[in-house]
């Protein structure tokens, strides 16, 4: 089986999982954390190199605050139990905004987590336009555009998994994400199940690669 | 209904197509012609505002010169039937490379074809690399990141649509697509039918349209 390198997870659907189990939206981000614990290991188990959580975005921030101080502190409680895994964890976002949790600020180096292992990526107050924005202070001679990004650390990602049934990238890493094929799960992300995983992987098999060449 | 002002096409498929009806690879392009301007008339009849063709880009002139010839001769001919049409026409790509069709030059500036109309636009020897670099090459102050793409004149994309079961941008105009929806046809483009954009347009009515807020 032919197993991409680097995969997204765009963890979406909490808030429409939340509305219909009768909570109030705010309380569906605390069922996604299990979820991506079990999608790490299933990732590892597969040997899949890299892997990057969609967290929130600098737009999610037009939110209710009391749904922001729910999904951040979603993010900061995932990147906590990630930590404990073994991975090479970098949580990648823009800091200088008081919307970043100062908890991850420790996070923002590549750092190896109990002797290191699967690239594991982070986005935590992401901005496409942030992202982006960095390669205009540049000056340098030797151009390659994706080293000028904030998020250079971060490879082209081959397989994006989407849960929760939207057909969109929503801003998601969008130069890592050029040639992505895009599987999409029906199931909101707390409703994550191992099959969900592993038929993106079979998926993803099938498709024939071939960067517009 | 919600009519997105903007979609884009990605009229994939047309090699596959060919190689089950038993022609050369290179043959499928010309029966996408009839499918382009059909889409044009069912968008402008839908009250669409912009639509966007992906053509060809840079990285699908790695494919062998006789494919290239085909593609590129499609293009042409796919621009001169929609310049017949009411339309805004402007084809956007990288000029400066012998890739670009000469035929096409005169259509790199928008132009009112017939009384003009529905804005369109045609990706001609496009590559998202190239549409982004442009922005390196500026330095003014008011800063606004889609005003510096090569493609500035082409806004936001509301839909995407792709024929050919592929469910990938390839490069299609990352900037404008971070909040598309992603609408994928199981048919190859030659195999158009009104059905697929009616479809397309009855799944897009049913979006929630957030913008991440």
């Amino acid at each position: 089986m032919r197993i991409p390198n680097h995969i997204g997870i765009i963890p979406d659907g909490n808030r429409r999982w939340a509305l219909n189990k009768g909570f109030k939206k705010e309380e569906g981000y605390d069922y996604g954390l299990d979820p991506g614990l079990e999608v790490l290991r299933l990732a590892k188990k597969a040997g899949i190199k890299e892997i990057t959580y969609y967290g929130f975005t600098t737009d999610n921030c037009k939110r209710p605050m009391v749904q922001q101080d729910a999904f951040k502190k979603a993010c900061v409680d995932a990147v906590r139990i990630i930590s404990s895994e073994g991975s090479s964890l970098l949580v990648v976002g823009n800091t200088q905004s008081q919307s970043f949790p100062k908890e991850l600020l420790p996070y923002t180096k590549r750092t190896d987590m109990n002797g290191g292992g699967i690239k594991v990526n982070f986005l935590v107050n992401y901005g496409w336009e942030w992202d982006i924005e960095h390669i205009l202070d540049s000056s340098g001679k030797n151009y390659s555009l994706q080293n000028k990004l904030h998020s250079s650390d971060i490879s082209r990602i081959d397989l994006i998994i989407r849960w929760g049934n939207m057909r969109r990238l929503s801003g998601f890493l969008p130069i890592q994400s050029v040639y992505s094929d895009f599987y999409v799960v029906e199931e909101m992300w707390p409703d994550f199940q191992p099959k969900h995983f592993e038929r993106a992987l079979e998926w993803y098999d099938k498709q024939d690669v071939t960067l517009g060449g």
